[in-house]
């Protein structure tokens, strides 16, 4: 496994270009050049072809790139060809809809379990899992190793959601909680938050008409 | 209205002081720390401090600032004081999810509706809202005049949904959808990107494991 060091933004970009890539792959395309890469990523092509010549002997310019070897090395550097479980804490209406909304299309995640501390709500379904109790997440992180948790929890309960996943072993978290979140250095915690992206579209709105 | 430009990482930033000043508000408190206010939003106090100075004149350091006072400084910055609508464009399940979660501790915003195009939807209540036919929504649009437009649809439906929204005059979106859209340069477009913040998890963890 090959996980270079690499900057976020970088990521971000592999990452799109991976989803290209399957996409391509479900198409039956063998072949896909910078210029296609680019249209179909949003990205520039300047952006692409120099994210190609630094990540590696992908292919040649001008002829194209193999879908599946660009795909196996892009998925290399990410680490992503054998990505880890994820688990859902918290089976509200966030979490219940990302379960039944599953992660098709990406590297090949899936939900593998969804937990919630309402004893109304375990045992139900969620699109095709039961919803677990709480106190099951130290089992099935111990189980699997290496685990990513959604914190789909209601506002004011994301930091005990943390502690607790922390305190089982668990590295890496994407939290919806509105909250910001208290980890220890070892613990990489990402965020989703929709309340931020509306400010900065509205921030971006209210400048337009200001300078129109 | 104030709204200059600033960029994106401070309009992040401002959001979340905004978050923790509306959380300071209702637990009644009228003066904040510049401490307390990094330890509350998770962020370094030096760049709290930088953050005040650069933004004007928003209290005293030292004895600490007016919550009201900073979070309506900071809310005539982002253009938040009187935040647009927001309507939901898909009513699967990420869409009625978000609507059923809502927009609590935000600047303000409410999902004002929530549209689908599938007649056996139309009609159908996501919490307190029906799901309304989707050839409205050029009619709200025009109503409300300032919108934002979250796209929740399915995958491969994103760039029809967008397309409409634009040619309805909307030029704010989110999307959930998968895949990248093309939009003309004068509408705003950001993603929540699930699987793209699974892979920087991932690549982070499986860094973490060859360093170790």
């Amino acid at each position: 496994m090959i996980a270079v060091k690499v900057s976020e933004k970088s990521i971000r970009r592999l990452s799109h270009y991976a989803r290209c890539l399957r996409l391509a792959k479900i198409r039956g395309e063998s072949i896909i050049t910078s210029q296609e890469l680019a249209t179909n990523c949003g990205i520039s092509s300047a952006a692409v072809r120099r994210d190609l010549s630094i990540y590696g002997e992908f292919g040649k310019q001008g002829s194209g790139y193999k879908v599946d070897d660009l795909l196996v090395n892009i998925e290399n550097i990410l680490g992503t060809t054998d990505p880890p479980s994820v688990i859902i804490v918290g089976a509200g209406s966030i979490g219940c809809a990302l379960m039944i909304s599953g992660l098709a299309g990406t590297a090949g995640y899936t939900y593998d379990s969804i937990f919630d501390n309402d004893p109304a709500k375990i045992g139900r379904y969620c699109g095709e899992k039961q919803i677990r109790p709480i106190d099951e997440i130290s089992e099935v992180i111990r189980d699997k190793k290496e685990v990513i948790a959604v914190i789909a929890v209601s506002s004011g309960s994301g930091q005990d959601a943390l502690e607790m996943l922390v305190d089982a072993g668990c590295n890496a978290i994407l939290s919806f909680a509105l909250e910001p979140l208290k980890a220890p250095d070892n613990v990489e915690v990402r965020y989703v938050e929709v309340s931020t992206e509306l400010d900065v579209l509205t921030h971006s709105m209210r400048r337009k008409e200001r300078v129109n």
